[in-house]
């Protein structure tokens, strides 16, 4: 030990050297429980936005199960170890359904009583609520399963590049984003909290696609390609609607103060049906109607409605060609 | 029960009140069958895509697994927990080539063999075929790793925020898409179906980059960021091409009945050697070949075919400058 | 075999025959270990970027666990099995950061020696250095979660969405590549080799949101939506900025060779304190410098400065409307 520190003659300060010992000696470990400390301290005083409490919160990871538990149920054989036919299939969805039936209602609770208590509101009937609330989410399956249909026949309609509804469903990232979508926005319509977003925004994660579960979409809806598409929260959507990827049905400029004032306002457009809105358009605004069976083409930055049946194209831009050598 | 019942006398309905009944009683499990009753009714009467068949279908979870092991093969030591050293590395490289060879030739069965059911056609030597394509694809990898080596070589050419192939390797989400691209592209050719597939759009939710596998790229292909970047089934690209994000080289716009009409046809671009395309540029079209040597700017809209040797610029737009306050 | 080999008279070259034998009768595996030797001829030959030493190098799969374990350290309670409260989190937090200490400081350990390796130097000290980075990381993490929280609030202040702290601690793709970035940058600052890039490309698969861990941001940080913003490696951005998807802060052209040419120069943007910019809006170049509080639209294409206060719109694109039927 004496013998490492001799050995580093040019050290030149003795806290410095001091400093090298302990280096030299032993773990730094010993220097953690003052940044614990610090922690500690910094949710006391600071707002950190910490979770310690008596009540616990929903679980990302299990709320991505029940999301793929649902895709399992509505996509009955496709995501799936076992093999399913006609003997097993009552068998299997059955207990697939029930299973969820329990996790959904573990995590509306959860929900719920972490709401409540944010709210400093008394939880009297939590639990009873999240039955409800669960029940009514069991329901909606075979209409989203029938709706999801649409979908899928949308997407074999509108892309050259397959005809297999299986690959659709095995690999179109639409498809996944529209149904995470389909089934948050039941939990939305129903008032459950936190959940419906956790479930967007892991289609988000997987997908590239930012639906917000507050959005209203009719049948027959597909996504091509998809990064970068993003749909808020009071859009409204018709029947039969195609967009490409990185299109924006979004709020025009917000204020800096936009999260408190523009809170529960329509702030973004409506599509009417049999729309087809092309790669990398932005149409803005809460007032914003696109007329059924209008076609914006791509690249297009819309701030004012358009009449039904018209044909949007960006004025070809001016470029400038040179010899680049 | 009855105490319950009187002591809400609020409730105005005898069914509101027999179901608030059964709420404060039980779970709600038992009105679960019901819904699955209507979820087996809807896929017998709907078509609604289920997949019951005595037949199998490819694991989404294995041919990420498969895709993997190959990335293990192809760029030995960076993704494994084994430290790799000239010892062990035949043994290594050739267990786990064996096992990619079992792998690959499982899920290419399942996938001949269901597809020839859904097309309604005998299966009579689904295994001799999966076995020949399994043989090819294995045989393909020293020429994807070369490959991928040249790809590897552009990045550190083109990118001036690093100077590391391993962080490269390790991290670039371009690599990535590229690599999976490269394998997937050789099953395309091999025509396996949904396979290919799966294993681009895994890329694209790794990466936001979404390659066709059917799509065709020379060597030395670099995309930097990525975000975005749609490259179509038909597309050509030469030798040295270098992308960014937000990059699209798509079909032009498609009728509402594009996906039968223009199925194989060639509906996306030609990108010749040494060309050059920045952020958020859209090239459309089967016909529009961009000459060797080119350099597109960002944002840009092209419809049409340029020479060889040609810079593109976009004509400066017009913006309004005002005082924000 | 020779059995087999007359009762197929109609295969010509007696090559082909033999490979029609090999198929009929076996698995092909027998043909794997000529790929093998291929793929190590490859590597022996050809520059194939394999990682073969005596060194290992940093887990991809452990950099990501350092990343998770660290968010549950910086938002207790949010990602945890465990609900914590005031009893037991004392207790919790000194034993995540404990375990923190050991996987950050094993992994830089690796970067360390592995990046010397690389360069041909010596690796005397390489365990006390990465012991002082690993100390330095941990007692940054206090300031992390001090900056983090003024993230969060600018979330709140921003997005009419939401009004809950959890839904955007939880849910928000924003916030979680911010997260990952502060963490990711501290190792950055303290020149750790490979393992920051690894974590903000993490970020980015998660997100679609691409920060180079050497940009230098203030704080109250927020990013809507997210998907496709890029921030370059030397892009400086002052305190309380918003941006939203599609954003790109780059690098003006790079010739071919910028790999080499532009490396360690300031290539990227200064945005200063209280800037908007709205979606899909690319400003380039390292001089290039946004002004206080100015606001700059959406889809706009800059690359020159702005005055502090400046708000910039682009002149409304011309565009051509037809009936569509």
């Amino acid at each position: 030990m004496s013998r490492k520190l001799h050995s580093e003659p040019s050290i030149t300060s003795l806290s410095a050297i001091c400093e090298h010992i302990q280096i030299s000696n032993s773990s730094r470990h010993d220097k953690v429980p003052a940044v614990v400390k610090r922690l500690l301290n910094s949710w006391n005083t600071k707002d950190c936005f910490e979770h310690i409490s008596p009540v616990s919160i929903p679980s990302h990871e299990k709320v991505i199960d029940i999301v793929q538990q649902a895709r399992r149920i509505l996509f009955p054989g496709y995501f799936t170890k076992t093999r399913l036919h006609a003997a097993n299939l009552e068998y299997y969805i059955g207990k697939e359904t029930t299973d969820l039936y329990e996790k959904v209602n573990e995590q509306i609770t959860m929900a719920i009583r972490h709401d409540c208590r944010r709210n400093n509101l008394p939880c009297t009937n939590c639990e009873e609520r999240s039955q409800e609330m669960t029940l009514a989410f069991i329901e909606s399956l075979p209409e989203v399963t029938a709706i999801l249909a649409t979908d899928i026949r949308a997407a074999l309609a509108g892309d050259p590049a397959t005809d297999s509804p299986d690959e659709i469903i095995f690999s179109y990232p639409g498809l996944l984003a529209i149904s995470i979508f389909r089934l948050a926005h039941e939990l939305f319509r129903l008032k459950v909290p936190i959940i419906p977003r956790i479930m967007t925004e892991y289609a988000h994660s997987l997908t590239g696609i930012d639906i917000h579960p507050g959005a209203t979409i009719g049948q027959g809806f597909f996504i091509d390609h998809g990064t970068g598409v993003v749909i808020g929260e009071t859009t409204i959507i018709g029947n039969d609607v195609r967009l490409y990827q990185g299109v924006t049905l979004g709020a025009l400029s917000l204020p800096r103060d936009a999260g408190v004032r523009m809170r529960h306002k329509k702030r973004h457009p409506t599509i009417e049906d049999n729309v087809i809105i092309y790669a990398n358009t932005t149409i803005l605004g809460g007032d914003t109607v696109i007329g059924a069976g209008s076609v914006i083409g791509g690249n297009i930055w819309l701030t004012e409605s358009v009449d039904a049946g018209t044909r949007v194209l960006l004025k070809r831009p001016e470029l400038i060609y040179s010899n680049s050598r």
